[in-house]
């Protein structure tokens, strides 16, 4: 079983498909796909979080004009590496995964990445736009108005790299299974719920 | 309690807000509305249907150069009426009916109509576009080309209607508080699955 989680920033959906991984017994992946990525391919971590659920256009800024990186010893050409080497990387360290176990999978396009298996859950997760400002306000110490800012510039960064990679639209009803709004039913509300909706998907697909 | 259904069209959305409301035992209303918006207003039904869930833009073509129209005994210059006069009108319906009572709501944007209630249960339905697809091409009897046309060509005008008169997005996971698609579930599926989502609301909120 695969479960995709598209979500939107503060909407819950790490603490969501962590707890989700652990009350299903099965693996968890967000993060932990950049270092994976990074041994798989021996490119530097650095590099894929550069990269990281971004396109080309949202990373060149900070790629331009050091395409030659030092790194330790080493001085390599990582700069030349285009975000669509880095995606293809990640792409195959996501359906290696998914061949030899049950996981959730955090953002990252894996739905799309996963398109062609037949065991795949796809879930987006949003959250009421002011629990989510208030959040950002928390957790990184800024004003309402920068938190207003960072939620609508984390929309659409996740927006431009999701639809440049996938054919289908971010935070569409209808690129996904499923979509919920966190705010309605809290982290323990939503997850209870999501392993509620997987039971009866297999039950109704078992029984056609 | 109300319920709201956005849906894209031949996702099941009419099937699925009527067996919901005859399991809940409470109203429905889709196209019901147009009768008693007619009849509360004192004008012609027709006029709402040319109305129906389009802007101005829609409609203006069909209005325009018939703005005399002939009906019965009386010539009225029903022409001059926007599309924003029947969409204040089917307002001001959805409001009194969701005073008076439970009900289920088929689009019209009854969710931002009725967005200062704290009862309502926002949901929007999508499916698989080759399901939707053939479902056209079985109930209208075209083909494949025209049935595409039509899909396309429900969604955008829908969208327009609903991005028009609300500041959300139609279709967009962050306007609902659940999005399903319907494909998945089937139209059993997805009415157990609306009930049980209510439920589990309901007790989350109760317990806060």
């Amino acid at each position: 079983m695969i479960i995709t989680i598209g979500r939107q920033l503060c909407s819950g959906g790490r603490n969501i498909g962590k707890k989700l991984s652990e009350e299903l017994g099965i693996a968890y992946y967000d993060k932990e796909l950049i270092a994976i990525a990074a041994k798989e391919s021996g490119l530097n971590e650095k590099f894929f979080e550069k990269a990281d659920e971004r396109t080309q256009k949202g990373v060149s800024a900070g790629l331009f004009g050091s395409r030659f990186q030092f790194m330790g010893d080493a001085t390599i050409a990582y700069g030349w590496l285009s975000n669509d080497t880095f995606f293809k990387i990640q792409s195959d360290v996501i359906r290696s995964l998914a061949e030899k176990q049950s996981c959730v999978f955090i953002g990252r396009c894996a739905d799309y990445i996963l398109r062609d298996r037949k065991d795949c859950f796809n879930l987006f997760l949003s959250a009421d736009k002011e629990e989510r400002i208030n959040k950002i306000i928390e957790s990184q110490n800024v004003s309402v108005e920068k938190a207003r800012d960072i939620r609508e510039d984390a929309d659409k960064k996740r927006a431009a790299y999701y639809n440049y990679y996938t054919n289908k639209t971010w935070g569409a009803a209808a690129s996904y299974d499923i979509c919920i709004n966190t705010s309605l039913f809290g982290v323990d509300g939503t997850v209870s719920l999501i392993k509620e909706m997987i039971t009866k998907s297999m039950t109704i697909h078992k029984n056609i």
